[in-house]
């Protein structure tokens, strides 16, 4: 299996540059106070639709050989990863058919509307979005950027720690969450390859923990039917991403809803920044791990914004 | 009557610079291309206690004679001057006592109280306010810290304008909220004071549209009884900021609810940023009358993040 390296994350950052917002690092002296470390917040919700997957489905558009640049790019996901994907291709002049689960929220299907994507929903399974997205690529000759299973779009959101490694220097871990993957398959590649003495966090929903099952037995497990307020960590590890993971990441962390939807109000309260569930998995699980981050010099990368305002948790 | 100049503010700048944040000015392309002109965001929000407010009162409280760093310091505010304060004098180890009305929003009752201050709480009117101010004076010594109709409050106000013109050249308006006025004439008087070729604009609630009375008649008038979401805008001008905003400010606008509601949301959506809804009154005003701002660059002061996620209006 061919795994990417440093160079190749180097070689997407280039690519993507003029593409991409470098987003900001913000930190908080009061949740530093709070959980007695340094926490340095990569805003990747500050990101082009709102998440780091711009990042990813940027590289994997521009890595398109000119037959599939003119078929266009097809995808299923729950939402970011069909927004970046959309945006990605409006850019660059290709035609994307984007896949949605009915479920996704609304603020989610009305971006993907408004970058000019065809939408195709389907019921909330993965078999059901694969054998819509299988149908679609046959029609249309359109190529499949997989919102995780794919080298290019690790590549690509390997890029927001290779940012974040920049700007806050001295670093003693980094922590990203762990939905199928990409983001912590690119984040600890940037990471180990730069120093790897800094140790790599994945964090996940306890409601969605095959990436904890699968990292502590060594055996990839997908979850089954899984449910959490995290609705960007539902996906399950593919062969690739958990080949990285296992190399790369030190270690997972799994955290409990209360935790989540909590994490998530205190950056809303304290940083006045919006950020998804998905997002405050991270620092939940510092929360729920205090002599293990106390002290720490931590990056964070925060995966997003994008939140339906009617169904907050608080 | 005493104006503040630009020397005053820079002096005042100067000062507080070791205890304020310096905050970021954001843009957003979506929002620019939704309005037609060049937005430039000074965002407050990310002060301390989540408003401008922090950088008067800090002024204020750096500028206290040694009598009064003893007494301490007294003011009655609807939360984010009573939390500025608060934090200010506590950074300094002066006494706080806050008066407040007992509709104020939980998040920002908590926020003072976490800071230390005595909370005295009374009727949502001025006259209980003042009332009950008096009598803490009376009884402790303090001096009164008014919100806004103080001469050191209002230079530190102007402190946002200072670094925002710094920071955004070339600016061709500044538009920031008004309620008691304070924020006006800090910012009017430093942009003025800079270039006075700078149009200010000030955008207020139609519904506590005291300013653009008193400003439009040359009389001024008070409010009675406003109802607005925006609740950091419910005050009225005093003869202080009234003399100030007469004198620098070109134009004020007033924003119905429905656009304030609507601009509060487009912000939170678009931007990722928590802004109260007062500070979605100055975008309210541009989305209200478009061919005014059309093409223009234009720097807006976003006053503070403070929100109860109980209440949002959408």
């Amino acid at each position: 299996m061919n795994l990417p390296s440093l160079s190749d994350i180097q070689s997407a950052h280039e690519r993507i540059k003029p593409y991409i917002h470098q987003t900001p690092v913000l930190t908080s002296q009061q949740l530093n106070k709070l959980f007695s470390c340094e926490l340095f917040f990569k805003c990747e919700n500050f990101q082009k639709v709102g998440a780091f997957k711009f990042r990813g489905a940027t590289n994997a558009v521009l890595s398109l050989s000119d037959h599939y640049k003119k078929k266009g790019v097809v995808t299923h996901s729950s939402g970011n990863h069909a927004a970046a994907l959309s945006l990605a291709a409006s850019m660059n002049n290709v035609k994307a058919y984007i896949v949605m689960p009915e479920s996704a929220p609304t603020v989610k299907k009305n971006a993907v509307a408004g970058y000019g994507a065809e939408i195709t929903f389907c019921k909330p399974t993965l078999q059901a979005r694969e054998e819509t997205t299988k149908i679609i690529m046959e029609r249309t000759g359109a190529v499949l950027i997989h919102p995780y299973d794919n080298f290019n779009v690790i590549c690509g959101q390997g890029t927001a720690a290779l940012e974040l490694l920049k700007e806050a220097s001295d670093l003693e871990m980094i922590v990203a969450p762990i939905g199928g993957g990409g983001l912590m398959s690119g984040t600890s590649t940037t990471t180990k390859g730069i120093n790897d003495k800094i140790i790599v966090i994945g964090a996940e929903p306890l409601n969605a923990n095959d990436a904890f099952i699968s990292f502590t037995t060594g055996i990839l497990t997908p979850s089954v039917n899984p449910l959490t307020i995290a609705d960007g960590l539902l996906t399950s590890l593919s062969e690739l991403t958990f080949s990285i993971i296992r190399k790369n990441v030190d270690q997972i962390f799994t955290a409990k809803e209360e935790s989540i939807i909590e994490c998530m109000r205190l950056i809303w309260e304290r940083m006045k920044i919006i950020v998804e569930p998905s997002s405050a998995t991270t620092l939940a699980i510092i929360k729920e791990n205090p002599d293990f981050f106390k002290g720490r010099r931590i990056g964070i990368i925060v995966s997003g914004g994008n939140v339906d305002f009617r169904k907050l948790p608080f």
